[in-house]
């Protein structure tokens, strides 16, 4: 397979080269950029001397309609301008972005503020939530890939509201994640001397993944609700937790919910539904693509509290698209993926 | 004042130092020790050197009740033992640790797993939540210095349930400790390499705080209710933020949430009403004894998010506990403790 | 007295009012900036509502002129055009920046490729080692203050060098820094993703305080000599550790170096000699004007290792300044600077 | 490929497993344990649920001895009586500890306190710094895997010295590293809250590496000499930065010592020369087997400044160990261990 990535100097495209540098099945990656052709890859990321030492190549949709599979890692409200051209011309294209996730151009604009894609183009593309949705995968030509808190907060929510054990007019999210998220360009909000030793939230009510999460929810679970979703910010780089509430159906029990869980992840490779609170954390799948979760309730209070782990730049980005990759090539899920986490 | 410290070589007894060496009333401090009578202080905390050489002294009774105050930040299960015999003796007390604060022995050995203190001594110790109790605790004899999550978490709440802006049945609180909280004994928990990097979630609807928020909303607020409470470690060593969901009481409005955070607050120097969420965040506390909290109302959910953070060191341990000595004394609240936090 | 600081938006100028809002022959506080006329400095810095609720003022020379003193923290290169209008006006100046160290103005402009401040200026202009030109500060109108890096070294290196206990031509000098020594301005190099968990050097033998290093050596222990000196940044916010290596003179003992130390110092508050390396730490120092220190004699290779701590905040910036502020006032130097440091 | 870890659960044992797991030639991983028999080792690491669900085995002889590689993780003082019964029964042995590493036993039992190996097991270790050492690694049936120190520093001065272009008389090097280096034993040193935001120096002169150096610096570079080594905390989990002082032989350049690391190391995968300071970081490494070095000369002073980073884990230990496996069984050397550096 020959590969392409554009915007590939972002952290999602690290990631994506990180993994695709040990894909079986890739045997060439051609890296674009819309401003900086001709630099060597490796001259702006010393980590990649000898393994990437590639130019980046300026954007030409004759080079890349000869690919087979386009990654776009370009911030939102760009990659709906540059992809559209490219669709039904060859490769698949999966996007990084949140360009393409939302049904509703509306709701688009409200929440990411800018302009949406073409409507006939949002409609044909998927929601690359794999667990959810290989099958519309497989055949797509264009994978809208999931945000990284939606695919934390969904994986682990998805099950419990489908098989209504849970009461979905009460989901309360509390979602925490590490710096990368913001991504790699410097700001006050990401200057080392005032994230480090500090914690804090952000965005209160107003993130843009809130319609998506919302989205998924109808579209996997068949259930319209309006959630409540917070953001914190982590001084770390890598990781995802969230935390969600939720009042437990009437008679509906702890082992019914943990069941539930591990029923519908027994044959998916990077689910892991873990039953001692002790082994979930973060580090427990740092540069991996699994997503831990854990699942309690309180007695007391007759509610639930579900938890889930991601690496926010593997499950929640790369790692999940190149999974989508695999789906649509008949690849096991697996494949090039099929690494320790770090932990340490 | 003479002042002592019974078990000064935890960090909430560090914290008491750093503060009383600035305190323009106290003029001597006795450091007292079970375990490691005659060494010098400064030899185990060589920050300290130059302002602290002075040797641990025995656990005396005759020698503790020649001083005005005796702070105990002795661990939980310890305090309940030693302090019986020094009620009444002369010192005013004020406990760090969680053996004073449940009214209800059977409580405490439930949450806690260990005997309770005798009855009698229970109720006549008083909550030390300064801005909510320093009536009681001007004359008390034996303060209950509150936790540091209550404290966050009561200061930010009661306001709103005691004037019935939000519905007390439903309140999920969602908070977020650094790694400080667990004291100075090395453990596989506080393992740099471990917990660095790392966030995770423990005690799920564990936390010995439970029934300690429940109880001070019943006392303050008139209100019993059973909260949803879980507790995350974040790596970093000082700060506690807490993100409470409630819904909103109907028709009420985020600007009446605010106005009544405000008007609760106006008269206390170290509670700070913020309205922007980008001035929230534990490192505007840091080193510091202000509880700064926000509020939003989420009109899609008709919720409100109502945040807290504190230093829990500080207004969490230490520096409350001067603040009620303050009372104590007929000094200023802010005698001592008056300092910038440190930000970065 | 009235004070002025000048880039009070920078962490040198967050840390002079942290100790000026405590330190007790300070009354008033202006802020100028030349650029946020009329900003509330709160509105920037949350952590610092209620304590600095005041508004930006524009630069205006004859409001500085009625000050007692003016404090400059503004970068190198504007400090010098700045400040010369002011000098002899009135009030004393300390200026933070590298604009008035360096005696030779070719050398300045060699290792900060800037136009150098008037020779007349830079001439009047006092080192302000409080340590060892005490004399000399107490007259001066203007100061400049040392840089973080230079007061570290010197003050560990100055009396071995003085009293010929080690060989001045060999001083190999490694030191290390937190992030904050990059200042409040986001750039790829204070980007959290890429700083934290990361160890890096810096500037090889190109950092612009080797000269300010040499010419102190020269004038305040009459030698002359060429430093190797190196640059390295720690995953952390605070904290300055040098590590410099000598041989000995010959017959030169170990007692004689801790001795020598010992004596220099010992009448100065804010210099500790440590005889235990474990003792030794950047987090001993945090937040305070403390230098530790602390010698090592290696009997294999007769070399000496000089190691010494500081906050490069502090010591290395704004406490300094303020401990010249005290002997320009004939104040004792402690004051306003006499806190216990944070340690965690 | 049948493969043996004893002490597993260390750090160095996690490594190896990550590594081992993506090894195309180990189809076969047994764990060995002194003292938990039967216990599950993902419920000990949670990381490692699903791909280590492995029982700990107790320690057997026969059974080791029907593996083709051993590695041993166990600490030092430890392996030096677990090993000898091992040694030429069929496995190849790589120890990860320091009881093999020094050819003298007096030097050993002076630096380590510890009681040395047998003599003429000593003598038939090989020292397993591959990249000097491949030819007799291949052959060995006991391999003393190189310390992490070392292993930089060697790698980035052994050239120099070897080709005189140093004064191999006055070698001062100033090693960091972050915290993973002492081990997964919590102790008062490793304890988050006194590691996080400090930097220390520690066991000045004292380090267990120095000898090590200096036997291997007399062993491929021809040359004896007294080393001046000193180590440093940081506080991070992985990585290890050497910086290296030498004076210049006479009429020594720049350019002659890069090209000679340019030309020792031009076909070995894993050491990078690398030519803009910029580019050396410990991050630029991290999670690999890459060792990044860097040369430059203070014309001022006519000495170089050598720096090299290495990930302490893994070409420090874990990594090493396997690049050493390869050798042995004629693999490429990058098998198993050729993967991208996680960067952030």
């Amino acid at each position: 397979m020959k590969v392409g990535i554009v915007g590939a100097t972002g952290y999602g495209g690290l990631e994506l080269i990180r993994f695709l540098h040990n894909h079986p099945a890739v045997e060439h990656i051609d890296l674009f950029t819309s401003t900086e052709e001709g630099v060597l890859f490796s001259s702006k990321y010393g980590h990649l001397v000898t393994m990437a030492d590639w130019p980046l190549q300026k954007i030409d949709y004759d080079a890349l309609a000869k690919l087979d599979v386009v990654f776009t890692s370009t911030p939102s409200g760009v990659t709906s301008e540059l992809l559209p051209p490219l669709i039904g011309k060859g490769p698949r294209l999966i996007d990084l972005s949140g360009d393409f996730r939302l049904k509703d151009p509306t709701s688009y604009e409200q929440w990411y503020g800018k302009k949406a894609a073409p409507l006939e183009i949002i409609q044909q593309s998927v929601y690359g939530l794999t667990e959810w949705n290989a099958q519309n995968v497989k055949n797509a030509s264009l994978i809208a890939n999931p945000g990284c808190y939606p695919t934390a907060v969904l994986l682990s929510l998805l099950p419990l509201v489908k098989a209504q054990l849970i009461d979905s007019n009460y989901l309360i999210i509390d979602a925490k994640s590490g710096i990368s998220g913001a991504g790699n360009k410097p700001s006050q909000t990401t200057h080392f001397s005032e994230v480090n030793e500090n914690f804090s939230i952000y965005k209160t009510n107003r993130h843009q993944h809130i319609p998506e999460i919302e989205q998924a929810i109808s579209m996997f679970a068949g259930v319209d609700t309006a959630i409540t979703f917070n953001t914190h910010l982590v001084p770390m780089t890598r990781g995802i937790l969230s935390t969600a509430y939720a009042p437990l159906m009437p008679g509906i029990t702890e082992q019914q919910l943990v069941a539930c869980l591990q029923a519908t992840y027994e044959h998916h490779p990077f689910v892991r539904v873990v039953t001692d609170v002790n082994s979930l954390a973060t580090n427990r799948v740092k540069g991996s693509n699994y997503c831990d979760m854990f699942v309690k309730v309180d007695s007391r209070t007759n509610r639930a509290t579900i938890v889930a782990v991601i690496d926010n730049l593997v499950k929640g980005a790369a790692g999940q698209a190149i999974q989508n990759m695999n789906v649509q090539f008949d690849l096991p899920q697996t494949t090039g993926l099929d690494i320790v986490p770090l932990f340490i």
